[in-house]
Parts: structure tokens; C-alpha cells; sequence
């Protein structure tokens, strides 16, 4: 069995609550680490069809001692619905689960979110502990208390903001993740390289560049670096009242695009990866960002092997209607992140529908 | 029209949050009061079919220069659940509703907590006003942050600590307010009653030996004397680790009754009656209570008009079985909240199951 170790260690600190991210690789079945987490007999893990072959058995086993209940749902964005919710919660009260249980989440981004949500509303709160399987769950979903399930007319509308009680990142499971998914998750480390700027971005760049892979000596490093960043903002605003929204670069694309194709043809990180480049380009229509910043986010997503246009497929003015969904709306102003330069975004309430048009009219082609 | 009159105001504050109650009479129509609560252009009033043909015209015309949507739920507890969640989100959504919106909540209980329970997960936290319609909700579940719906395996099993920006209690929509209902809110009285002592007890009990009605004198100060009692249990206590427990005197026995019965045969503060009753003889069983009070808390549900015996059609063991998915249970120990004397009640996690059985065959019989 491959040898325990502990690559990095974090503290997230919001009001009246602190949590660590632990990052280390072959630590599941750690008994010390999970078992101390739990302080009641009770658990119950929510994983999906797919994580919970690889993986439950290892954290049942460090479990032993308690009354430890399953739920897994099927896997993928589609099934982060009200349906997944509801299982959750007739498992827990069938199982006669307490205001003192926990909640593990085991699994993606959508597992994390439903989880989340479930501890966030079940008896009106109880602990839960992320354990992120996908790279873009590791550095971007299981930390900040951001949870939520889609609903048929807008993703993330329905949720909560609740912190963990802690998040376990254990890089080895990345070695099952299918290629295409790690590439997704490359969007949001994209995104925090070009929302920090300076030595990250240029590091990240190189690594891309190289070829990063789930072995990469870089990556550990890599997601402690997200990790931190992500920390940063969402301790200085937890609920999302400021700059938190900054994290949201190229999101208010990504979230229309994915509505727009019913969430079924893009990864997350896919459609993120398309948000960052029309983020960008919006930044340059309006005149703010050099049109180098654009080519570097061009080549970034190259490297990463993830798409930047928007294909021609996709109805453009359906795109905008669902733009007028976005979470960051305030008094029916549209408002994005844009970009002056790496390093520098803020939020804009003052796009035009001229603007935004040619934007989605130039990002528009076949890769 | 009946003069506007402002009886009472009161602050609570919780870490990071404080609102207002306001207690008047002949307001719901007063402009400046809830037009200047509601910030953006867009606010939601969610109500039931009872109350929205006798208030609703008279807020929305002072929202007139707002888009205001409205959801009217059925009437009853038996509502009180996901079916009526989803239809606010859905108009929530269908209107566009930004996270700068407003959802009030005019009704009693029901409406009260799923509207919170709405706010406090729409676009993850949109602000919300209770304007309670009932004595019961004006004197409990409009004050304090908890919001909850039903589940078919238990009362309040989901839902969240989420303080409202303003509570509004206009003493005179109690006028419109069914008899069987009113009395219904005074078994919440009774219970702050209970757990003040003193002062409070002697005049309430005066008060409901004179008989309480919605024009009584009295009226007013025993609603802000009853928030107050509340607001400072919230204080303490938010999110309820501790003393706010107490305010579930009498309530492991009245959500198991309702529960067996299905939400349909009791009030909820006909159950509350009956479970405060039961909580007073449990504590004489053990031995802390004198038995002059098990009969003052009958004497005062007896002025009241509220029953206080378990019918026999009731079935004990199921109601035993019922309470193990009381909310306060810690460590899989059941935990009743008894009472020494008026106004020194604590939480008992050490209660035999000799001495619950022998509370619930005493408890038992016909008015």
C-alpha cells in the first residue's frame, strides 16, 4: 500500500467558525484522521455509482465503530436535483439520524453541493465533511460553504451557505478520474491563476505547458495554492456580498451555456473553460484588457485541452435571456467579472447589451 | 378606519444580525412601515387562502411602485411541506426574482416557516418579513430565526436557523382570527408563562381566568411579553445548543401527538396543551415538580379552552416510538425539558422509560 503523506495544511476562518483543508495523498483509510472527525455513533456517507466502488469501502472500514449509513446517487450534474436531496434526507430519517450525526461527502462537486445542502437543512443544520474526489471539487466546490442543487430553471438556485467541518483532499484519487474530467477541473485553476496574477499564474502556466497529470510533483503545490486563494476571498466574504462574486470569473457565461444544453453537454470545467475566454474578451470589447491577456487565456485553455469558443450550435439570444438568471444580479443590472489585467478583476454593473452582443458574436466558432 | 397605533417595539440580536418587532394595531396598510423594509424593486408575499382575500389587497397596494409577485399556499400544517416549497421557488424563478429580492410572509405558523425556509435557501439567502396573522405565530414562530417544512417521518425535520429583517405583529388581524385558533396560541403563552414564573405567570393566568380575547387590554402586553421571553431565549442561543431548548417545554410530547394523528386532529397549540400538561406530570413523576402546579397547568388549559388529556383512541407505544425522532436528542438519549417550578425548567437527558410510561397512562383519558 502506498505510503501516507501530509503535502499541505490550511485553515479557513469565517465568523464563529474554522475549519482546515488537509491535503495529503493515501489517507483514506488514515483511521486517525475521518474517526476523529466523527463524535457522535452516527454517520452516513453520500457518494454516487461511480466513486463509491473505489472508495466507500476504505472509509467504512475506518468507520467501524459507528452507526454508519450510505446514500449514493447517480452520478452527474443532472441528478443535483430536488430527487437526490429527498433520498438523502428519507435515508437519514429512516435511519433515525440526530440533530449530532455527520455528513461525508464523498465524491465530485455535485455529491459535495447535494451533501452540503442536506447538513445545511437536515434538523436545521448538522455537521458535514467534505471529501473531494475530483480535481475540481479539491480546489473549487468543497471548499467555502457554497452548497446547492440546480433547479429545472436555473443551476444553484435553490442553497445554502455552510461551512464544513472539514475538507480532506486526498490527491490519489485523482488517478481514477477520467482524463476529461481532470482537464475540466484545470478551468477553475485557470481561473484563480488569472485572478492572482504574479508567480502563480506564471507557474501554472509552465505546468500546463508541461502537461500536468494527477503524479505531477507540481500538483499538490498547484491545489494548496487554489485552495489558499479561494480561503482568502471567502473569508473576507463569506455570504457573497463582495468580493467573493470575483470567484464567479466567467461563471455567468458558463452557467448560461450549461442551462442552455440542459447540463448535458459540457463538464462544468468544460463550459467554465469557454467563460474565462468570453470573460476575457468581454474585458477587451469594453476596452479595458490587452489583447495579449486574451491570446494567454487562449493558449492556457489549449494546454489544458479545453474548448474557448462557443459552438455554433448554440442559440445566442436564448444565452443572454438565461444570463438574466445570474445570482450576481442586483436591482435587474447584469453584472460580470471583468478583467483590467491578471491580478486585477472587478465587478461591472455597467456592461452594455452592444457589448455583451459582440462579445458572444466574436467568441463564437469551432475551435 | 380604525386608528394606526404602535403598542410596542423590541430588538433582537443575534451575532451579526438584528431586527425589529413591532407590535401595533390597524398598520398593515401604513406605508411607511414596510415599504421602506423592502430595498430592491421586487418582493414576494406568500400567504394562504384564508388570509390573502382579508390582508393581502392592503400590502400590496403599499407595494404598489414594486413588482410584487404573490404565492397563496393552501390552508394547514398539512401544507406544510415540499409540494408548497417548490411552488414559491418556481415563482421565485418563473418572475425573475434576483438575490435582492424581499419574500414576505403574511399567515400564521405554516406559511411563517416555509416562507423563511424559502428565503433562507433561494439564490442562498434572499432577506424575508414575517407579518404573523396568528396569536400563535405572533407569540412564537415569527420570532427567533427557525424555519422549517415538514417530512412524512417528522415535524420540522428540515429547514434552518434564518433570522427574519423585521417582524410586524398587528395585533388586529387576531379579529379575523377562528376562536378554536386563538385559544390554540394561548398554550404558547402558557408556556412562557411556565418557564418566567413570577409576575408574568400570575397576570397571564388573571388574564385567562378574566377570558383573552384579540380586544382585551391586556392583550398587547402579553404579546411583547412573550417575544421578549423569546428574543432573549434566541439571544442566548441561536442556533439551539444550549437553553433555547427550552422553549420546547411540552413539545417532544405535542410533536409526537400531532405526528401520530398525521397533522390532522390537533391544533398545533391544542397539542402543545396536552404536551405541557404531560411535561408537568412527567416532572412529578420524577419527583422535582409539586403537584399544586401539574394542577395550576391544567387549571390555566382549562381557562384557556384547550384539552390537556391524551384521548385514548391515542396509541402510547406508538407515541413512544415517535418521540425518538425528537430534534433534541443527543447521543441517541431522549432529553425532555422539566420543570422544578414556574421559571426553573432544564433540559433531563436521564428520564427511565418506566417513568415516561407511567406520565403517558396517567395522562390519558376524557375531559
Amino acid at each position: 500500500m502506498a505510503k501516507f503523506e501530509v503535502c499541505a495544511k490550511l485553515d479557513v476562518s469565517v465568523p464563529g467558525h474554522q475549519y482546515p483543508i488537509i491535503i495529503y495523498r493515501n489517507g483514506l483509510a488514515e483511521s486517525g484522521i475521518i474517526r476523529e472527525l466523527v463524535p457522535s455513533g452516527q454517520v452516513i456517507i453520500v457518494t454516487n455509482q461511480t466513486v463509491a466502488p473505489l472508495y466507500l469501502d476504505a472509509i467504512q472500514s475506518v468507520l467501524y465503530s459507528c452507526q454508519c449509513d450510505k446514500v449514493i446517487l447517480n452520478d452527474g450534474e443532472k441528478y443535483k436535483n430536488q430527487d437526490s436531496l429527498t433520498a438523502i434526507y428519507n435515508e437519514l430519517l429512516a435511519k433515525k439520524h440526530h440533530r449530532d450525526t455527520t455528513i461525508i461527502a464523498l465524491g465530485g462537486g455535485v455529491v459535495g453541493d447535494i451533501a452540503g445542502f442536506a447538513a445545511s437543512t437536515y434538523q436545521r443544520g448538522v455537521p458535514y465533511i467534505q471529501i473531494p474526489t475530483t480535481l475540481l471539487a479539491q480546489i473549487d466546490s468543497s471548499v467555502g460553504g457554497k452548497t446547492a442543487i440546480n433547479h429545472a430553471l436555473g443551476k444553484n438556485m435553490i442553497g445554502s451557505f455552510y461551512q464544513p467541518k472539514a475538507v480532506l483532499i486526498d490527491i490519489n484519487t485523482l488517478s481514477t478520474l477520467p482524463e476529461r474530467e481532470f482537464r475540466s477541473g484545470l478551468a477553475e485553476m485557470i481561473k484563480y491563476g488569472l485572478l492572482t496574477g504574479g508567480d502563480f499564474l506564471e507557474q501554472l502556466t509552465q505546468a500546463l505547458q508541461k502537461g500536468l497529470d494527477f503524479d505531477s510533483d507540481e500538483l499538490p503545490y498547484l491545489i494548496a495554492q487554489c485552495c489558499q486563494v479561494k480561503a482568502k476571498f471567502v473569508e473576507g466574504d463569506e455570504r457573497e456580498t463582495g468580493d467573493r462574486a470575483l470567484l464567479n470569473l466567467g461563471h455567468t457565461f458558463a452557467h448560461a451555456l450549461e442551462a442552455s444544453t440542459e447540463f448535458k453537454y459540457w463538464l462544468h470545467g468544460e463550459a467554465v473553460g469557454i467563460g474565462l475566454y468570453c470573460a476575457a474578451l468581454l474585458s477587451y470589447n469594453k476596452g479595458i484588457l490587452d489583447i495579449t491577456v486574451v491570446q494567454l487565456v487562449e493558449q492556457m485553455l489549449h494546454y489544458a485541452g479545453l474548448p474557448h469558443k462557443i459552438p455554433e450550435f448554440v442559440d445566442l439570444q436564448k444565452l443572454r435571456d438565461l444570463m438574466s438568471l445570474d445570482k450576481k444580479i442586483k436591482n435587474n443590472c447584469l453584472r460580470f467579472v471583468v478583467m483590467k489585467k491578471p491580478g486585477a478583476c472587478y465587478l461591472d454593473d455597467t456592461i452594455t447589451e452592444d457589448c455583451l452582443h459582440n462579445t458572444l458574436i466574436t467568441a463564437v466558432g469551432g475551435e
